[in-house]
């Protein structure tokens, strides 16, 4: 079986990820890493044999392109991706735009011929299937998920959404348990000499991704000690029928990039189908995320 | 749309819980209960108001038959219906024949241009689809399955199994933990006048539902004390990137009929798209389980 060829786009903490993550995956290869253009010349020593280019094009043949840049960036390079007829995982994590986002973009893959898997993270991506499959066992019922736990784990997305903010240097988001279902945020911001801490505070809080939440900003001198890579969650189901729970906890960008990685497979597969399209990660049948060549590689331990 | 016309076939525990599931969604009816000749004749003030055959093809045009009946019962009776047309569901739960029997029944269905979703339970089911989804969160790992609990839970499988040995009048099987990962049994049977006990020991310990797992059988003169519906189970995996726990407990036979009444979505799904065979749980998209008219419902709480 000939082996899919695998660009990382983006380089931060879930492109270095998604490189570890394709090294186990023995049905994939990278071709290559797409940076923009000004990082092409920074030494990285992660980056050792590996293919470093600023326009996919450069790569040749690439089957699918992982997105790991910012998800406000998605969109706009899955256009131009699937114009190339290049497929694409991303782990957009707008909940809200999610379903917009499917439809809208759908129709041009079918004219391409594309494929892309949009939200293949954690949440959404794999805890949105758990929350789906409560429901299946347990018809009526109420499902709530709790992120963080009470010291907090470190949201990917609303730091990312900090760090562009002008006037801050450096920074982390942390979401934490706010009782059972809810959250709060806590933001440690190192800014840039002369910055206007009033601006960066009103851009952060009327930023949609910490509208909804209470949000505590806080400024030190060096965001180090309060820096981690840990985040969880916990989703809850009671019902009439059945109680369950569902928890995961690790770190954060290395689990995002094993979903995304295992959805190059489905996409590859929905591909192969000719199921051109836009799917959300419950769309495609979990059997097509799994390694292995047969049915029975696939079912084992079923 | 059309509501999907749903029989119930056998009217035992999962049974009777299938006829409140169907009730509780708005896109399915019960177009009737199938039940042994024998059996017709029966009160049962559960069945008021309700059509009750003792061959399906007096029910008329049935899109889906639940079939709760013993697993052993299955194959032969997924034959039978795919003959007709019929599409199927069942809780199947002998995890070694799973990938023999849907490839068997597949050729046909093809054939037959009939839908079936096999093992459409907990556990193969609901569970195997976590195990799944838990090797994409965290590609390296170890899953382990543990069932019951110390308190330990009705088994219907191994219930129904003991039921069947001549002299048996009563039993129940419980399923307990032994260890994480491991289980027991615990055999509690009531005996007919004059039964062999010995006998009934040596069909119960051969017998593949036990053989593989330590069985103590006790004999008792009314099971009533030793009976139950609930079960559970914990399913973990402990990996490199992340570590994941599920763990489900309740009624077993009112879940199970939620998961199989679930199940009769996706065979309607697969049956439309003209994706004709045979399917384990995992192998349809999780959002062809779901209810509602369109991607915005089926998504929402994504």
């Amino acid at each position: 079986m000939r082996k899919t060829a695998v660009a990382i786009v983006g380089w931060g903490n879930v492109g270095r990820a998604c490189k570890r993550a394709i090294s186990e995956c023995s049905d994939m290869y990278l071709a290559g890493v797409v940076r923009r253009a000004s990082s092409l010349k920074t030494e990285d020593p992660t980056l050792e044999n590996t293919v470093v280019v600023s326009d996919i094009k450069e790569l040749g043949d690439v089957d699918v392109a992982l997105l790991c840049i910012p998800s406000r960036e998605v969109p706009q390079r899955i256009r131009e991706y699937h114009a190339m007829g290049i497929n694409t995982v991303d782990s957009f994590d707008e909940h809200h735009r999610i379903v917009s986002l499917r439809r809208e973009l759908d129709v041009s893959a079918k004219v391409k011929k594309t494929v892309s898997i949009i939200g293949a993270g954690w949440d959404p991506g794999t805890d949105s299937l758990i929350r789906a499959l409560m429901k299946v066992v347990s018809l009526t019922g109420h499902t709530t998920t709790t992120f963080g736990g009470n010291k907090g784990g470190r949201s990917m997305g609303h730091t990312v959404q900090v760090k562009s903010i002008a006037g801050v240097k450096d920074a982390v988001a942390l979401t934490l348990a706010n009782g059972r279902g809810k959250q709060k945020r806590k933001v440690y911001v190192e800014l840039e000499k002369g910055a206007d801490i009033t601006a960066i505070e009103k851009a952060i809080l009327a930023d949609d991704y910490f509208k909804n939440e209470p949000t505590e900003i806080m400024v030190v001198k060096s965001i180090d000690k309060y820096n981690t890579l840990q985040h969880s969650a916990e989703i809850e189901r009671t019902g009439m029928q059945a109680n369950q729970m569902y928890s995961v906890s690790g770190n954060n960008p290395e689990f995002t990039a094993n979903i995304m990685v295992s959805s190059v497979r489905a996409c590859i597969n929905a591909y192969n189908k000719e199921d051109y399209g836009v799917y959300t990660f419950i769309e495609r049948p979990i059997i097509d995320y799994l390694a292995g060549n047969s049915l029975d590689d696939k079912l084992e331990g079923y």
